[in-house]
């Protein structure tokens, strides 16, 4: 069974989170959706990241903002490939989480995608999980051909419209 | 066998991705490395891409400085995971080249390390690679081991020191 | 017969096009609109490019917004002007979009503009056209002074009001 | 005959702007390169701008640093296209000289190219010149095919290297 | 009679300023209020910028957003101090304005107050008057003491209300 | 016994870190000087953390830059407060060590000093103890005093110089 | 009695001062809360930093927002910790008052919270009165342990709304 | 007698001042230069800037890095027009210098010039002075003049050189 492991600091992340956990599902795979902070809940931090392996997840993905320690914390005690999915706040709308999240230092990274790219996060677990499972190389392949013909649907309405 | 392909959108941004080069070949995976560019040789990336998972390639990492096209390019042409590694440039110390790599739009991931962050790109696909082969995931725990000792040290020999 | 070509790479981008598109349609110039996605579409991008000119095309107007790589990927493949048109995103106000166009590496420029310039692309483009067709360089003089007047009538205006 | 102005605010910008003469020169293209400033010689500047179309120039480059007006006060003048070269300062790189110049108000476009970015500058003007002259186009062609050989040549090196 | 221009890019600008005009007014100074435009009305700015100092006006505030150039553009054609006021914009909250009017280069200052800073535009002229009219000065000692009083008073309705 | 544990990310942050040392020992404050790592020594930060105050810590000072985590981290796991001290790097200054120490996350304070303000960090411990032990409070008064007096004396020394 | 000094520049600033008061006061800690401006009451801000010691406070915090001086100012007069509270302005989301607060020159340190950070800087004066006071240090303990029940509770219900 | 007032918050200000010193001095403007600091001599500041007017200074100029504060300290206490003249540092080029400066709350103007543009505060304060004085505007005509020159010599030289 494929599993991922989806961590947010806040609740208040939830909506950030969500489209990665719909195209995970979409997919098949199994997620583990949780809320655990790298500061306000450091043991359940640490619990997490040393047993994920164990408890059957391949991936992670962790999502904060701010000083977003999240992904670095979970990074640091495991093997796995954690993702960082920076959030958006008010400053330069979202320059501090994403500086720390991807500015992490030699030996432990953290595979960053864009401020607030919940769906983008999802695709990269799929992206990872599908070298060892040929089924999800196979539903990238159909999710990337949908993506065209969505523009290429999209482009010939506004032939039509002009 | 496992094989990461490592592009480079020109041969001056060789010494930063050497690191990953170095921790790839010291964990005894394969690399092609490429100087490939987005915007001087496109055909030869287009090529790369569509091909790469035929060739072998499980994880690809693609460098590259200033309005740095190269990873999106070939994540557009491909489902295998595309690491982007930004290299540093005048403009605020890389933020044109991180910016340009890692706020790609939904539907297209490019997984991202720090600026310059070679040794990261290279960590980073062996901890994707090794949730398909273990001995690589071993190693990496190993890795880490000697990265705790190694600062385990320079804290002991820093004691002495003060 | 003038055309230009202008790629958005998102539909969601027309409210910034659509003032190059009417400026452009004042001139009497022909504009060809498309929905092209460097990324999601990149064969169209890549077909589109190759055939500019043969399709009667003289300039190229790209508008794209976050990792912009639009304008980039074209500019790659034709030696027609292309001129990029940043979208504003929530990153700074759209710098993650006007680094990812302006910065471009030696030998592939893209002409930039301001953040959802789309008015200023459009009369870019003419300013292009008119270095070979006198008609058009004609009528941007008359629109550089339409907007002088304007200008001159709001000042008298408020002189009134004052 | 084909003819491009080049205009730096300062003396000390010619280093950044001699790659665009070069690149200009290769192609045949004769320059009119000047020291003339928006701040400290505004009168030369009107008389450059409002004479540049009856003194044959067709493009112009205008190259300045920090609050980097140049290009905009010729821009203002003239209906010729007018590419803003931002020079590299302390302040981020030279993000001054590039909001200065590419943010400019509806109405009055200059094309931008990147900071210190001499040879596109160059560039950007052979590829406006060449919707007009066909041989410009043919010889952008040769040009682009010599970068994709280079890149390819230092690929097949680094191959030989590794 | 003390006269002080005010000279804004685009009528939209005039919110920004209108908090300078009304400090001048309640000091009795007089202004001239101004819709003039670097780029789209360069000749009335040109002229505006020559006859200043015989039409009566000892101090200019020049407001303008984005590439803002006014200040520049009329600092370089008058020896009277020029007040740079830069106007609020979505590139990082009105920063491409201030870039453009405080980094002016050697030999042409722009005396540059704070983002939307329209209080602060007619404070500072009245600050420069004031070293010639020892009404003004006296004025200003006044405006400084109500300030204080009201934030007093601010002080004591706070410790009220806890 | 008072005494400081001061925490530095990487032994090559002790530059940085010397000037905290030097100003608490110079106030006769014994200081425990570690090499720690959120990231490549999380157990033995956990460790550190959990036991400061048992040791005998009443501040605690952490540099680290880059994705700067180690006060946060630390910081989670105590009620001591926490100086944070970023460290110069290559992105912006050291703007991405600044913000991801300060923008902590409420529950969680990290108290920042400047970039590279090792002194800064030593000194705002010092004030910190200053609460708890008047001797220190009234060393720092002579510490401010002797700040003062050296200013004068290079104000003089530039008196007679001109 | 313990007590902390509250400052803000401007009665507009109290929302972002209120969560600090709360937090201060749920603790049983007596605050003085006072608006004071560095620069509209210079006076006031003088004495209140060369009293506030004998006044009985061994905290303060100030909360300012733009060019953001009022901490500086006060730590410049006294001993005492001083915690700097930026507020969020429209200049890249408060960037202004975090460099204008934490980059303070050495000797002179300002322990600085997150932009808006209000309840963070109450904490922080917690902290700080903690090392005297064991009984705040106690109850640090329980804040600490309600916000990981929280998180732990948040995270119990999303599990089950999954 | 005309005289201004220069103001540096450390003597490694020095080299960055001198500039404005030297151009005053070139106008027969008296200079009082001094090493005086908003943090370190507080009281020295407060008595400066209340004696400055009766002192015969006219225009004071402020120059001071980092979270600068020496020019609102200033302007806080007297009605004289303060020039504040940012200092260069290494975070992004002098951008906090610049912010602590230009960003003035409303009241307390601080007129602001470039990073490092010490013969810009200089020529700002003999414009200001210029508006009393006929005899300092007309060495600025010339001034002015003499620059045009010398721009125009340049560009005769680089046309002999090309």
């Amino acid at each position: 069974m494929k599993k991922v492991g989806i961590l947010m600091g806040s609740k208040s992340d939830f909506d950030v989170v969500k489209p990665a956990v719909n195209v995970l599902k979409s997919f098949g795979v199994e997620t583990e959706v949780r809320v655990i902070s790298a500061h306000r809940t450091p043991d359940e931090a640490h619990e997490f990241a040393l047993n994920a392996r164990t408890n059957g997840m391949e991936v992670l993905i962790c999502a904060a903002g701010k000083a977003a320690h999240l992904g670095g914390v979970i990074a640091a005690l495991t093997t796995l490939p954690v993702i960082g999915l920076p959030v958006k706040t008010d400053m330069m709308g979202g320059l501090d989480s994403l500086l720390s999240i991807v500015q992490m230092p030699s030996g432990i990274p953290v595979a960053t995608v864009g401020v607030n790219g919940g769906e983008n996060a999802g695709l990269l677990a799929l992206q990872i999980l599908g070298i060892k499972y040929p089924d999800i190389a196979d539903k990238l392949a159909d999710y990337k051909k949908k993506m065209q013909d969505k523009i290429n649907a999209d482009d010939k309405a506004l032939q039509e419209l002009l």
